[in-house]
């Protein structure tokens, strides 16, 4: 298996009136992708809230911008796993083109917590097994 | 009193590639101002959630749009009690300019609802009179 | 041909902390939908930008909510042709959940402008019957 | 003079099913201070468009995020110029609890570009002495 993949076409609301994406869209696109990794790796989002066992806020993101994105432009969004550590994991994201140039990227580092008590907690084992999974396949 | 009025100044993410306001973020501009007013007259939209005796959903939403507003430009909004039912509001809200030209207007319907069921319920008193008070001192 | 139609899945972004879709966020999803009719029907919104000819901005808006949307619900939002009048046209949405039961619906009224004046024109001849022509597929 | 500083209130918006701040929201409370310093310092974002001598587009973005905001928290934001060069500089922001406790940060790297060809450009030197200025008296 490769990495998790979506088309993604900018809508008129992710853009701004510099006429490009709003930089924070972009945060928004790979967010998207990232809740379609989790319903494929069994863990789907709505179940974080309601079953209560853990919940994964995101304590670090970042993204660079390479090219500006227009309404109506498709890209590929793609996802990979980048680091799996006791309480936290890392996914990074690539934004291609329709011609395969590289447009934008990013990363968010998630933390298990407790919803609860909103402490840390280690990842659990059904969970980390899952990203390992996928980590593995994404080559 | 008067009706509840606060500014409000365009942001570039307000905005989308036609170089002016897009039309669903007056939605939330007027938003805003609810979870003033809701502040104002004593019930938190926080309390909403974490105390759980009632929510206030939205069941109806309109809006009229009557010139462009653009990143930078400052509007006073302002929100009014339309109706009171047994187990549903409504507000209004006005958008004016700086000149006091009108350049928008909303209205939203709230029902007020068993958070745990989701089925109807009868405005809660305390809330309802809270909803008058306003009604009354905002001519 | 019928009506215009497309699955849209509530994302985490589209929900607030009352654990539903945020009211003004259907609005976005709608207007997703109109972004593609436009392309559909040979009028991409971003050709309203940059040919300069005219541009569509929306006077009003409006939206009934029937039934609580959460994240990862899926949804069908269909889009018809309401109204065709002399400087405007009126869409209309309905959003239905995978059982069929309707548990949403909006409506859009857009004007054709200058996008240098400002000023009102008459629905462009090519636009017009590219709409009489959606509206004779959709039933 | 002092770093720029404002207060911010979390709306219901701003929040998602999980109950807090939806991370790429930060992007954009911080960009809303962001505006509020171009305007400050005579470079309001409204001209960047519409005088077209340059325009001034994110390349990197990055957050951290401390602890979970909900609606009806107030923040204090603040911004700091942390790097000028030659067709690049790096805001900092910083978003501390009414304790005075840090619960969020971000960073934000902006090119200067001719808004025709989208080619970066160096600084204009009025604007490059705006920054520095803002710079000085941020201690």
């Amino acid at each position: 298996m490769s990495r998790i993949k979506d088309y993604y076409t900018i809508k008129l609301h992710d853009t701004d009136a510099a006429g490009i994406l709003f930089f924070a869209n972009q945060f928004k696109i790979v967010h998207d992708l990232y809740q379609r990794f989790l319903d494929e790796i069994g863990f789907p989002l709505q179940e974080r809230f309601a079953s209560g066992d853990f919940s994964l806020p995101i304590v670090h993101a970042e993204a660079d911008f390479y090219a500006p994105l227009t309404v109506g432009d498709t890209v590929e969004v793609s996802l990979g796993v980048a680091a799996i550590d006791k309480t936290s994991f890392t996914l990074e994201y690539q934004i291609i083109d329709l011609d395969g140039k590289e447009v934008g990227s990013a990363k968010t580092t998630h933390v298990t917590v407790n919803p609860k008590t909103r402490g840390k907690i280690t990842l659990p084992k059904s969970f980390r097994t899952a990203l390992e999974q996928a980590a593995e396949n994404q080559d």
